[in-house]
């Protein structure tokens, strides 16, 4: 048997999973602080919930069998779709405007390519209910404080209104929205690919460049105003598409300047879609970050606080009789807040207690010998430095801290 | 279309979702401080992976299907498989003993019935690649601490050693283990009808009760004493097995006392299991909590903080020319660390706003009219009491805070 993962399916070993869940809980933190809600939906749907709102793609990449009751089921595809079912189903019991928020896995079968993957995290804040602008511009806040809340400081956010494409092909909106990846002359000549003549081309993206800013967009910049005093860059940018079919309104996409232009997030307004299953139209707006963007973005600018990654302290034994010394003392750290792990096998010989340290990166050890033990003092080794002190317990708070931040 | 869910799976709106991520949250704070560390396993593994490792009931339960590439897959059914299979296949960059947690949901084609569900979280913590006994004491302190920090105070761990049973026939201790549920009549009974004499049953139920405790869990207890300040009862129990063809040494079971033994946990020691990928014997203990059981728990007995469950403040829109005083209040509250919440439709009436708060249970509101401009100061509104009071913004986090704590 071979042991292993799907493709496109990953393992995440504690170094990773922890930047995950730093990730999470940095977002979590700034949603509910703007008042999103948590939500949560099953893995599995009817498939009939699902299937036909994806397009022919979405069909084809949804992961779907029969379970054990010959039931056509569905894996989660995306946020959206069971959102728009919770909104449906529980009408009576969810005040409008709904603010929730969103941290759940969903499946695709995609084909596995870098940074591509089958089971991957979305992580949606959406406001269903409400047309006012304020909601758009509340939306764009948040994402914003958040991603200044992970570290990011040269991030930009584009902001543009599907209402300036009315009228065009969405074929062609496809080619222009694809501008900065492929340039100008790029565009121009999928357009003519798409059947326009070089002239017609250059005009449709002359004419799509040159649109005036419309006075949802101006309205949202207005409500930003007094919400934006923390620097961040927002601009107009009448070329962002960003798959049209589903939005109705504002559109915004936020990009890190630093690495090159990555997204890592993007959303907007979309009035017709979360009243499918309620029939009647119901308004919203949203927002989606790009997880895995982020973790890499993150990565690459080095913005994971480095205390993040291991326990602090490791606490050996020096001996099975002076075991409960090295247990008191990982009592008292814990109540201080500082994760401590208990070497666990008491008859180890301490240099193999501190090359598990080493292994494992954890960055202090502490070692209770019977003359420490005598003095009530412990001995506090730094392994990066291979320095050692001995200090009384209580001063340890202070300088493991002080090492870290 | 009927809009629902599936039998068995759950929606979990903003109310049940905050109550499911405090218990995550506390419970990842106190593994984290034990050493503990984060593993996430993707949610679909290759079918032969899992099948065969649940025993036949376990196959017929099993999510599986054939993927879209014609691969037999299985959805994740446990935790214990998949850290057996990472164990195997990192062996090389995981220096044992690994300790991790896990907290995932599983899904299991159970009859649903009260309490059981097909779709649940798991959280599990183990210590894998030690024999040495301070690691069972480790999981039984690290549990109760969890209980503890979940505000629990009347929780009794019931303890014994699996090799206790050492020579009884399985079907006979799956009885024994029932004494509980069915008292001592009712195991004699089952015994008797699994084929014993009435005075043979009685023989071997007196000579299970009357088993001493075993060397290794003496020495279990002792490892605890200076780990158990807290006043919490640990029980040596001869006739706990908990699901016996799994475990080796230690069996351990924590019940709260206080909502008629409802048992939120248990764990023990398996030291054959482990390795089954890695082809060689990898000793492990480990815990596992039962996640609704301890939600169904704390919600009887009240255990949740009251200000968990929603946005602390909404600010209102007294007008649209006066929206950006309100804005600036939420900027200012939410740096405070008040989850706060903006009305979003600025040309709604005042009174219509309050209801919404109203309708989710949002506990105060602040007013901010042409009059509390002028002042520099906003009207706090306590929906409760009915009450209200003009003050400056800055003496609101302590108004709040000391209405919720």
């Amino acid at each position: 048997m071979l042991v292993q993962t799907l493709k496109g399916f990953r393992d995440f070993l504690p170094g990773i999973a922890r930047k995950r869940q730093y990730v999470i809980n940095t977002l979590k933190d700034v949603f509910e602080s703007y008042g999103f809600e948590p939500l949560e939906t099953p893995s599995l749907e009817y498939e009939e919930i699902l299937s036909g709102k994806y397009g022919q793609e979405g069909d084809k990449l949804m992961y779907r069998f029969k379970d054990n009751g010959g039931r056509n089921v569905a894996m989660r595809y995306d946020q959206t779709v069971p959102l728009a079912r919770v909104v449906a189903q529980y009408q009576n019991e969810l005040p409008l405007p709904f603010k929730r928020y969103q941290i759940q896995p969903v499946w695709r079968a995609e084909n596995t390519q870098r940074g591509r993957y089958r089971e991957f995290i979305q992580s949606d804040i959406d406001t269903v209910g409400t047309t006012s602008l304020l909601a758009d511009a509340e939306i764009i806040d948040c994402v914003l404080t958040c991603v200044l809340a992970l570290g990011f400081n040269d991030v930009m956010l584009f902001i543009n209104d599907r209402k300036n494409f009315t009228g065009v092909d969405p074929k062609f909106i496809n080619s222009i929205d694809k501008i900065e990846k492929i340039g100008r002359q790029g565009v121009i000549e999928e357009l003519e690919k798409k059947g326009l003549t070089k002239k017609e081309a250059q005009e449709l993206l002359h004419s799509i460049e040159s649109k005036d800013i419309s006075e949802d967009t101006k309205k949202i910049f207005d409500y930003l105003k007094p919400m934006l005093t923390k620097g961040l860059t927002i601009e107009y940018k009448p070329t962002l598409a960003r798959g049209l079919d589903y939005y109705t309104g504002s559109i915004f996409e936020i990009v890190t300047t630093g690495s090159g232009g990555l997204s890592i997030g993007g959303g907007g307004r979309y009035d017709n879609l979360i009243g499918m299953f309620a029939g009647k139209q119901i308004p919203a707006v949203g927002f989606a970050f790009g997880f895995d963007r982020i973790i890499e973005a993150m990565d690459e600018q080095n913005l994971f606080p480095q205390e993040l990654f291991t326990t602090q302290i490791l606490v050996t034994v020096f001996s099975p009789e002076l075991l409960d010394a090295s247990i008191e003392a990982c009592y008292k750290l814990r109540a201080e807040g500082i994760a401590t792990e208990l070497y666990l096998d008491p008859s180890t010989k301490v240099e193999k207690q501190l090359k598990y340290a080493d292994q494992k990166g954890i960055p202090f050890v502490i070692v209770i010998g019977p003359e420490e033990v005598q003095k009530n003092k412990v001995m506090l080794k730094t392994l990066q430095t291979r320095t050692q002190e001995e200090v009384t317990l209580d001063k340890i708070p202070q300088l493991v801290n002080k090492a870290t931040s």
